[in-house]
């Protein structure tokens, strides 16, 4: 739902779309390989006119502030329980928490300033890789989602039918999508797939998107119009697909303040660095123990 | 941390820096407004030679999967508990979960494509930028950080002076830094001040940084280096910025398979609409009761 407003903001807000040409846009890609259920009715909702005052739209007049039943909430805390990351899922919870703060959000308006030159770039452009970009992000929201259940199926000996679930998601459910077809094939291919984005078709298909992904991102980022749940996801993928990540930075921070360890590139075992002077006889974390280290420095 | 691991990565690995440069950038920066116990540190990590191998740097030998205490983890869950926006503390830690899942990423990175072509950006314009970036985007950190605190103490009526918070993070804490200064400062003048972006002095400072901000953050994305922590940040700035979010499509979609109900913008109360056919005499959420349905429609 989330990825879908900042699709529908990027059309409203930097192309200037009338609700009625968005309506159409999503019907189209209704059509397409986004077919669900929730782009089928944001076609509905962009289209039906407003019946309280008889003109204009009805989604025009909807306050800009979201609620919840909790289960956003329950899912990002049980992906954290779970060592799973899930930034998309995560960016779609804050982003009702934000939405919720109007008040203070019109007091920000005035006060933080984004940038006054937009890029121009052509609509045409912007709508195809729009298509992409939310395919794109939606494998990273389902890849996330499988993950989180995956792992807690493994922790709590649960045995869960991971492509058993895709296709439950198939009916009745408000995340039903044609997607859901190939997630269900791709799992029972390979129940033990890592994750969904390495199941060589939807890598393919990444593969295929990720440059208009990262234009879509970019003009967004460039011009002041939020896409936290676009952005987190392409995050995810680049993190994701990255042989080296600069944790080893963070991990020597660890070592050096904490004397958390760390492992090497190299050789096996834990290794601790005695990073200054300062940190010579203290050893790592577990050679400290309080009140007896004086004897032992 | 993890904005100072990003900006690591784009040094070393978009601009190319040595260890030795990469050091001197951070003692340089940790005599300016970045000036920190995490800044001061990694330059020295940074320029720490092996005492395993006797050649390079520890650093280079450091595998890149962080461990952590569950601190992040328990922080995450309760900003959602709270419905505190945390986006950037979540990608930090969403970011060592990814870095843990080394195997996967070694996989992965087989099967998932980045661009090709990185963007020719001058490496001095680069490392100002980032500056600028890493400075902005920790006041957003300590802004969601400060932001739990507050709703916490004010759900659990804890009565918390938010100054005296920022004044106890500045002795012997890992995040102690130069900027708590002005943090203090402005919880004092504010008690009440429902966001530290909206500081007026913050909010100056993160005003002179955005455009800054905005070019790394799309150089990271065009080259396919992932920023989770930086990128997040500034979503969250300019989402909280923002008049108007997209976040009523969000509830007009959940109005139409909920009944969730929305607000409008122009009069008061929670509505109600028939989007189509199918929805005439349903009602909403609150007059949809399990079994007496068929009699009221």
């Amino acid at each position: 739902m989330q990825l879908i407003a900042e699709v529908y903001d990027v059309l409203k807000s930097i192309i200037g779309m009338s609700n009625e040409e968005m309506s159409k846009t999503f019907a189209k890609w209704n059509d397409g390989i986004l077919e669900s259920y929730l782009i089928e009715i944001t076609s509905k909702i962009l289209a039906k006119p407003d019946d309280v005052t008889g003109e204009g739209y009805v989604v025009d007049y909807v306050l800009d502030q979201t609620g919840s039943k909790g289960t956003g909430r329950w899912t990002v805390q049980e992906a954290a329980e779970q060592s799973v990351a899930a930034p998309t899922l995560a960016a779609a919870l804050d982003s009702r928490y934000i939405s919720s703060r109007k008040d203070e959000r019109l007091k920000a308006s005035a006060l933080l300033n984004g940038p006054t030159d937009i890029p121009n770039v052509s609509k045409f452009q912007i709508i195809e890789d729009l298509e992409a970009a939310l395919y794109a992000a939606k494998i990273c929201s389902y890849a996330q989602g499988l993950g989180i259940i995956k792992a807690a199926s493994a922790a709590k000996n649960w045995d869960i039918d991971m492509s058993q679930c895709a296709k439950m998601w198939k009916g009745g459910c408000i995340i039903r999508a044609k997607l859901l077809d190939k997630i269900q094939g791709a799992l029972k291919t390979n129940p033990d797939l890592p994750n969904l984005m390495v199941d060589l078709t939807f890598a393919a298909e990444l593969n295929e998107r990720q440059l208009a992904w990262r234009r879509i991102v970019t003009l967004c980022v460039a011009s002041g119009i939020s896409c936290p749940a676009l952005s987190a996801s392409l995050n995810y993928y680049d993190s994701y697909r990255r042989e080296s990540l600069p944790a080893n930075l963070t991990q020597a921070q660890r070592d050096f303040f904490g004397g958390h360890t760390y492992e090497r590139v190299d050789r096996e075992g834990p290794f601790h660095c005695a990073w200054t002077d300062a940190h010579k006889g203290i050893g790592d974390i577990s050679e400290r123990t309080a009140g007896e280290n004086a004897s032992r420095l």
